[in-house]
């Protein structure tokens, strides 16, 4: 894959990107409008690089060319959503599903059910209509929406990955991990109980 | 219309004016893939000013409400797609006809039947689909295609437009404007003709 | 205050708000290409709203004028740059203090000294240089830095803050806020604990 | 040069790209607020490609690597302010050259003495500051400035240029090109004198 090739695979996709943007902040200002409650705390959004896309090709035992980076990856053009709570991500990801133009592909709960390391995330691949000059095809977009603590979480992790993850002299570094990962949990919930119950005796 | 209507108001608006120029980005992009020729010289986007949206419904007698602006205006939201040639306009046009998600509503071609004051371009009122939290809509976008000869008499009627155009001393000011007009459009076709006679030639 | 004299008041603010976000997206560049950490983990950014800045005149009792806002109000434009570390924050602060164009006016710490609801960020006010036609300016833009765990515990306060902050029945709510507060601390602190003894140990 | 290598070559030139935009935006809006027009058309800008630095410093005898295309070529970074007319573009430029921390590094006026094809166009080497994390460059970017009329017959050679521009049966393909810059520059001097004719009767 040279660079033009590059370039022309990911055109497409980055447009499917910036619209699921579009229909999520449509969807959030809606959400605001009726609850006076902002859902999400900030997005962000990706796109693989070329070394990126030519190391999964690599890794899965298929060729480095854009026809099959079209043909199995599905996390090419990515978008994160870090809401403020599990009720704005349910129902972003509820309305999501309902708009009758998308396919989701694909859903992946690590918020029920978290990694061994304590990673929790809601992962659904959707995808999107784009109209060619004399065609239209689907393309995928990797949708990952968290609450602020999973990403707090996650952004620590982040910070450790540029470390090799190994065991310390009496520290288990992975359970340390896991724990932390409780820890922000309880937080958020204690939290959320305090929210919930000034919201009742309003 | 309060700040906050108004803002309520664009918001979708400006979704569907985004949607719109990603649209036809993909088609230029597609175009330049088959072709060789990129299409699109340069695209204006803009939104009516809070002001310009009550100055319209006042002239036309309608009340000055968000409500009035959904219902009766169409071009809140307005994409201008200034093309290098008339083939590139008709092929865009056709090619945004076909997507079955949108709905033309209607269509004015002034390089056809140019105005009397001599301007020119294709206008095309087309309504994109927004997916609220619980139903759909039909937003409508204005799109305005040109070439650069017409955006160039354009520009110069602009630059008149902030005097009172009146005749002066032995001048007919609007018949000079259209004489303008008139010799815009023979030289960018002489240049036509230059490019098509070399591209036979090949 | 009408909305063109605010689109006005707002339009230097704006080129600044976004100037100063390049000069810490080339720090961040550098710090990477150095380190080979990414020290920023997000960015966010505002213009106060029209509203937002009558309110903040009226209750400081000036004039709801744009001459006042310019005058009194330095957080006209803001800016959020969420880091993964304390380290982080300090490398770009310092390096920030260092670029000769830019005046630091005002500096509070609230990582070295939080405040009682247990907030933790460092506010500095920056003004930039501006050219005019024939006039420079120094306009101020609010950076706020702050960790990933530190906007953790404020997007948990802000979404309290929708609700009236009172004692429940049996629960000191701003009590409850602080130990949070503190907790949250704790685990980013056993987390860079952990890194750091990663990293020596490599 | 790799791609990362580019990548980072560019992030530079990016920012200076954009500081210089939001410059020119910000005496655009200036002489907008003081004359009641508008001076600008539109902008475009763009970052050379790495095939095109490439291309370019072969041409030039030069190595392919950054470090050569950091000291040799001062075009990567490239702005164009296509104005309404030729004063907006003097007042611009005058303005430009009056910032302190700008350095103009070399001008190349076409508009004074145009190119034997009939190119019209004011070029302008400027170096903008960037800072590091603990030092400051000088960045170059290319400003090219020119009038609607003039960016018209560039946009028309633009056209031409796709094919290879060789002599026709009876036609002189390159007086043709000339003569067609001719009269655009003759109809826009007529648009001019009839705007400022309208302007001194007001």
């Amino acid at each position: 894959m040279d660079e033009r090739e590059y370039q022309e695979l990911i055109t497409p996709y980055r447009e499917c990107m910036e619209n699921m943007e579009n229909r999520i902040r449509v969807l959030a200002e809606d959400y605001r409008d009726r609850c006076g409650e902002e859902p999400i705390h900030h997005i962000q959004k990706r796109i693989k690089t070329k070394e990126s896309i030519e190391g999964k090709l690599r890794r899965r035992d298929m060729e480095e060319t854009a026809e099959d980076a079209r043909n199995y990856l599905r996390d090419i053009a990515g978008i994160r959503v870090i809401c403020y709570d599990l009720e704005g991500i349910r129902k972003l990801t509820r309305a999501l599903k309902r708009q009758m133009d998308l396919e989701i592909v694909k859903e992946k709960d690590y918020i029920a059910n978290p990694k061994p390391n304590g990673y929790r995330s809601l992962h659904v691949i959707v995808r999107i209509p784009v109209y060619f000059l004399d065609k239209k095809e689907l393309i995928p977009v990797e949708v990952q929406l968290r609450t602020v603590a999973m990403d707090f979480w996650a952004s620590l992790e982040h910070d450790l990955k540029y470390k090799a993850v190994r065991d310390l002299e009496g520290i288990d570094t992975r359970a340390e991990l896991k724990d932390c990962s409780r820890i922000i949990e309880d937080v958020e919930a204690r939290m959320q109980i305090l929210a919930r119950a000034l919201e009742v005796g309003e």
